[in-house]
């Protein structure tokens, strides 16, 4: 399997509990292109269930959506810019959070494997809008957007 | 001290990973009254680390904002319709999050004890619409708004 956009951060940033490869304690999420498309996947462990049994907190698809996103910003601005971002080294992008929206539509199943996504809607300068989906067996349970920050080129 | 909004969920919803009393592997988040408005207080564990370093990552603030959000819901109608959550006796009230929107102001720093406000908006029907903040040492970190849906009556 090819390296996820995570495992291109500088080691510097790569700690994130959610989704940093050096963090061991953290969710290591990872994300990768699925033709011109962005895609993590992810099945939560027992212990993130939420208020309603059988269903995942919301924290969590929040989390994912946010790591995913700032994946997606990250791998989006690498094509945009014709950069590669395995030549990088370790030393290319970082985007930061600036805003997260998320609309929990149906409730998200536990015991089930989760598929994120992020579509690019704009990048212009250091401002990236991306367009979020999680969906569980093929159906749509959180959409969202969020506005990442590039924290330096 | 007194017992916190979480402490009155019914057994059925006590287990979110964020506010479950009865989720031992979870984050616990405990909601109380001070005065007028509805306070949680939290200091993240090192492993909750963001890709910067020495910043909490965002999925833990939208967390902590979401949990805290639905308790003060929780609480506010409870008070609106003159109902005492202790004597529901666990029979109560709950809500789920239709609705997150976070804006990351700040970077959340690590190692300091997290303050978080929810304010009630508006009252309507089953639907709570709450004000957000986080802040550290004083400064906001994070702003935001929810929609929590009453679940049950």
């Amino acid at each position: 399997m090819s390296n996820a956009f995570q495992d291109y951060y500088s080691k510097h940033f790569s700690f994130c509990y959610g989704c940093g490869a050096d963090n061991p304690d953290g969710l290591q999420l990872k994300s990768f292109w699925e033709g011109e498309r962005t895609v993590a996947r992810f099945t939560p462990d027992p212990r993130f269930t939420g208020g309603v049994p059988d269903h995942v907190y919301g924290g969590l698809v929040a989390s994912l959506l946010d790591c995913h996103g700032n994946a997606a910003a990250f791998a989006y601005a690498h094509r945009e810019l014709g950069q590669d971002m395995a030549a990088a080294g370790g030393a290319g992008l970082r985007f930061v959070t600036a805003s997260l929206k998320v609309d929990f539509v149906a409730p998200t199943p536990m015991s089930v494997e989760l598929e994120v996504h992020g579509d690019l809607r704009s990048l212009e300068g250091r401002k990236a809008w991306i367009d979020l989906s999680l969906s569980a067996d093929g159906k749509t349970c959180a959409t969202g957007e969020m506005l990442a920050i590039l924290l330096r080129t």
